[in-house]
């Protein structure tokens, strides 16, 4: 299959055009390269260096015996992602180019304004040009497990039937996003819909889980085929930035008690399942919901593991709970479904401890690199729209 | 109170600064003038004519004694809202900055992402200007009916309880909006929630129904500061376009079979709401949801309303059923809660044929203006993204 994706040069994007160029399918993708800018505004780096895309194109061709279709462009430029889309003509559009974190959002005015009007206008301006140059593709679109925030009832993929004042109707599950981050992608769920609805477009809305792990075996070797891996407070998701500080001796940074639970999974679940909605596309018109999580964990659960494998390679791990500088609930109900993707044939990896170790064994050769920032690895961006640096607070830690 | 209006130079807001300030409140609002351009640009006026910025502040000074604070400027120029927000310390700011209009953001590309820019991102602003500069204002955000759009069910103010699986929670209601318009409502809905929950603010969320009407008995016989009131397909609402028509004897313009069922309230009746929000705020930190109609009717049964009101008059009207350029269903249950407002002491003005007489002797005076516009009174703004307008269907038309 044709499969275009739109941020390659991402976290997500660059592992993806690796795992379905090896699986025989054609990919082109196009980034602006937004993601390096911004990590570098926030005082930070990519734990594993990040070639330029001129080397890993270089690379790509080297491994994959196929040149990958790359074109620089922004998505807020109609033309140019039109363009794109006309002549490549993709059976399937992943749509990766987004600002995904909700700290980054929350800084202030400039930074929720630039993060709403970059995700919302460059997902319409996808769903636009699908429709005026390849309306039969799919698209694969990246949402969050965040849209629906902590409800106190089951979270069914995207809808579900409601009995209400004796009369019965399957609606869209209502969403309840805690940040202006995690806020555009129930906007861009709910223009998807109506572009699905009213122009005959195919969609898979993926409800993902928070990320983690440094590597898909397809990448073997060669560094400049590896992801980028980010531990700063915006770009850096919870087991990525706890393998970071455990590499380093730094305490692992629980927000608040710790038992905020989420779906998560590792980058090559991510691949697989991704991979199966591309290779199993819906209805022309059809738009469809998958929540795709390996498992739900609490993140002090997490960090318990991630502290697990850290022992087993030899590095010695504490646990500290911060003042949590997001305003969220860390004790809730969680019990999302997640079986569409099962029904698909969805394999999940469940040890999250040798993933870890995984982590750790490809970080610890970057230990240098991650120390220099030490002084950054607690957070001091705040929901209230302040900055100040978390500080340690006496949650009793019961051990593991 | 000090009231603050954004979107002063509109439809609703150059009404209600006069009908709050008549009341006593204190008022300032801005206004970039875009309505003006865009009816303009689409090919056509207001019925209405309408004064400049400047002849309305002389004659508004004239009958109240008072001038009315006003600033020319853009909601996307945070400083300038910011600015504005932070001299005035307002009580109540109503926020009806917004593009109004479904079929406007359905032109192309341009228009969607424009509106939807224009719309989210300004709300944003507002937003964050309250937080930073007047944390305890009350906002009254308009928003519409049509973010539920037609589900198979009641539809409650703005949340309800559910029981799903056994468990229970009260959740936002599901939103189901029919154009990239009506999703910015949507979007600001889901902001503003966010906003509260995060910041403390107090909201008041306006679900208002279609407003019709040329007058509030404030605004005199100085036509100076009468409102605008359009017709064209993209900012004249149904009743609205049908009383043009009927002054003109163009056959009132159905679309499909005209079974939409939609709330709608006369002019004045939205004054009486939304004082009643302003002079009523929430609590601190507070969300709420108002649902704002006098009543729902279906736009069949409006159009022999008007018709009738027409005959009254003299005039001989015909109604015509058209394809319909959008995709909406025109037969379907539609039950809205709207008991808040009641609780409030909102009092219904039943009367629509008395109202639309109203309307069409305010008109009458103007009839060549509107003839002149005759070409474009049938739509020709498609849901699909195309143009052509639409032609003349033989669905049976029952006598009143």
């Amino acid at each position: 299959m044709k499969v275009f994706i739109a941020g390659i040069d991402g976290y997500l994007g660059w592992a993806l055009a690796q795992y379905l160029t090896a699986r025989g399918h054609e990919v082109a993708g196009m980034d602006r390269f937004l993601r390096r800018q911004w990590v570098e505004e926030v005082g930070s780096y990519s734990a594993i260096p990040v070639y330029s895309m001129e080397e890993r194109l270089l690379a790509f061709r080297q491994r994959y015996g196929t040149p990958l279709n790359f074109r620089e462009g922004d998505l807020l430029d109609y033309e140019f992602i039109r363009g794109f889309l006309a002549d490549f003509q993709p059976d399937a559009i992943v749509h990766l180019g987004e600002v995904p974190s909700a700290p980054y959002s929350m800084i202030d005015q400039a930074h929720a304004a630039f993060t709403q009007q970059n995700n919302v206008v460059g997902s319409l301006n996808v769903l636009w040009a699908m429709k005026e140059v390849c309306p039969d593709a799919h698209l694969v679109k990246l949402g969050t497990m965040g849209e629906y925030g902590t409800p106190n009832i089951d979270i069914p993929e995207g809808f579900f039937e409601i009995e209400y004042r004796g009369r019965k109707d399957v609606l869209p599950f209502p969403r309840q996003a805690n940040s202006f981050y995690h806020l555009t992608k129930v906007h861009d769920s709910n223009n998807t819909v109506f572009a699905c609805k009213t122009w005959g477009l195919a969609a898979t809305d993926i409800m993902q889980g928070v990320v983690f792990g440094t590597q898909i075996d397809e990448m073997g070797d060669d560094p400049r085929l590896l992801s980028r891996l980010d531990f700063d407070q915006c770009f850096g998701t919870a087991i990525n930035r706890f393998a970071c500080q455990a590499v380093i001796g730094h305490p692992l940074t629980l927000y608040g008690a710790g038992g905020q639970t989420r779906g998560f999974l590792p980058m090559r679940d991510s691949m697989q399942c991704l991979t199966l909605a591309i290779e199993n596309p819906p209805a022309p018109g059809e738009y469809r919901v998958f929540n795709q999580f390996e498992e739900c964990y609490t993140i002090e659960a997490l960090a318990y593991k991630v502290r697990e494998a850290a022992e087993a390679v030899g590095l010695e791990t504490e646990i500290y709970h911060y003042d949590n500088p997001r305003t969220e609930s860390d004790h809730h109900y969680y019990n999302p479904d997640r079986q569409h993707l099962i029904d698909l044939g969805y394999q999940p990896t469940h040890d999250v401890v040798a993933e870890v170790r995984i982590m750790l064994q490809d970080l610890l050769p970057h230990k240098e690199r991650i120390y220099a920032k030490y002084d950054i690895l607690v957070p001091d961006i705040r929901w209230n729209g302040g900055r100040h640096r978390s500080h340690r607070i006496d949650e009793a830690v019961p051990s593991a």
